[in-house]
């Protein structure tokens, strides 16, 4: 390897790091697209422009990057956090736009994951473009990792959040349940909630204990953007319930089967679902193998009794338990503006009982 | 205040932080006592002699400091980390001792927490020795917590252990429970029973899981000192079980009412009792008020059905759910040895829902 090919992979990698950075800039993820960053290089190793993804119906990385270069794009090198797409959406193909730009190489991180759809690193080649995948690949791949997950599985990721006592209660047996979670878990849940772009929750749920179901600040104010309201059952809902207020999208999926309301969500755009129970829809979805990760706020409260935090999954003897994989253990301290409240517990799991390569760790 | 006299805290101060590391001496602790230790100071700081207590039937700490003295004892100060004894039990009692043996001067750290049976600083001082009281007492009240609660409440210590999922059960709808813990919990588990004197279950745990209840090591073998098994319930229980096998003693107390239950295993000098179950002995001890610290294993595992960790506990509102105090969460991580496994958390909590003013977390 020359000198000269050593120093030019050093940069890209500084590169790469930049436009994984860049990807990586704060608020919520652009669903339904990726965090994706690029910069353009030239021949001396210089960046001559950058351009992240700011969401939905605005220009793509690679776009921005060639925009804000204009005719210094001719020749450089784009190094961007995931293989350019090739397909028209709401805005042209990246793949396109470097070919006419006259870029002369391009450098990608993640392949991308559509098992369909791909195709970006095919075109620019034939295009005569030199094209070098898979540089710092994990790195993006986890910036993006429901996102990832998504994709390939074609159909909304799921996380299921529940909140529990510490004997697996999600009510006393009067109903009552606010609240169980401490301030802190649930403002934990609302930053969580923030990342998503679906809320889900059981008709039932709406009927008993009639959320709101926004996303709101630690001073219970609504954010900006909302994710979709989607409730899920067959039984007609009183237009007055909350869910139904102005403050976010609602959609009234008229299923019980947790295939058919996901292929809904896709359809509508949808990527990641953050199923918030109750009981037995959280166990349709788990029977279905259709949990990718689990978020369980456990709090320091007994009840002896009340409602189950997971109905009956069918499982009759120990061996059969579901046993998800354990990837992350957060205590919450109780949140200091708030009095006579204990630190709750935070456990994110990844089943292992489906179909599930991949992890989400690195989601936010 | 004299430089000689500032001279002689800080030597008196150093030598206590020493007594408190001979009573801290590893090993289980010497029920149905305390730890203790002492060193004798002569006129000029320099120690003397040394002693700590290693267990019932021998010499309390000033005893054995005062043995290993000899004639050179005469004049000295004693730094002790408890207020000496002044009750003639299995040995006679420390202050006799120490006024026999022509100490100048007594500096002890608790005061004896036995609302009867104190007054060993009276009689020193009655017999003109100089007695100062105090000195780093917190240090030495942590270092024998449980001790010292179990002698202020003239009752055992209880800590209830349990292990559940993270829905509540303790084991699945078939009864199976083996294991709902990790390996690395249940070595935990035998760690924390080996600090007691006492391990309790009910009858009904002794004739459906049939536990040997002893203390076991990481190879499973069983340690040389076991606490006494003590089984609580009016059936008659089978002598095939293994909670009857020759490797500890067992205890049947023919009762279901938690305060006769302590006052037996009290009359016969146990001091902390290890309460493992099942649920409605749990029950009954919480609704009484007599669990003093919880422990409990939380494996990350689901069963949708079962038995339930904790049994009914007549609480039929949010409002009035159990709130303990939480003292610790340790996350244990799986044991490098065994294959599969997952992190399991602990938390230790301190109910608040009974009188309760100190804590046990110094206790190991």
């Amino acid at each position: 390897m020359s000198a000269e090919t050593e120093d030019q992979r050093r940069t890209e990698r500084a590169a790469m790091h930049r436009a994984l950075e860049l990807a990586a800039a704060p608020g919520v993820p652009p669903w339904p697209n990726p965090r994706v960053g690029c910069v353009l290089l030239d021949a001396d190793g210089r960046t001559v422009a950058e351009g992240h993804h700011r969401g939905a119906g605005t220009p793509h990385a690679e776009a921005a990057a060639l925009t804000a270069a204009g005719g210094r794009a001719r020749g450089t090198t784009a190094v961007v956090t995931l293989e350019p797409c090739d397909h028209h959406g709401r805005t042209g193909p990246c793949s396109e736009a470097l070919v006419a730009a006259a870029v002369r190489r391009v450098v990608y991180a993640q392949a991308d994951p559509n098992p369909v759809a791909a195709g970006g690193a095919e075109r620019l080649r034939a295009a005569g473009i030199e094209v070098e995948a898979g540089l710092l690949a994990d790195d993006a791949r986890a910036l993006n990792a429901v996102w990832t997950r998504a994709t390939e599985l074609q159909r909304p990721f799921v996380t299921w959040k529940f909140a529990t006592t510490l004997d697996g209660r999600s009510a006393a047996a009067d109903g009552t349940s606010r609240w169980v979670s401490s301030t802190a878990a649930r403002r934990d849940t609302h930053r969580l909630r923030a990342l998503s772009d679906t809320m889900l929750v059981g008709s039932n749920t709406v009927a008993v204990d009639d959320p709101e179901l926004t996303v709101r600040d630690d001073r219970d104010q609504p954010v900006g953007r909302q994710p979709l309201r989607a409730v899920m059952g067959l039984r007609d809902l009183p237009p007055a319930k909350r869910i139904f207020n102005d403050r976010a999208e609602t959609l009234h999926l008229r299923t019980r089967d947790p295939h058919e309301a996901l292929e809904e969500l896709w359809s509508r755009d949808r990527r990641h679902v953050f199923l918030e129970g109750g009981p037995t829809l959280a166990a349709a979805f788990l029977r279905a193998g259709l949990v990718d990760e689990i978020v369980v706020y456990v709090a320091p409260m007994l009840l002896g009794s009340g409602r189950n935090a997971i109905a009956d999954l069918g499982l009759g003897t120990i061996a059969d338990a579901l046993r998800p994989t354990v990837t992350d253990v957060t205590v919450l301290p109780a949140a200091p503006d708030v009095a006579g409240e204990e630190p709750n517990v935070r456990l994110t799991l990844r089943p292992t009982f489906g179909d599930d390569p991949t992890t989400a760790e690195g989601r936010d």
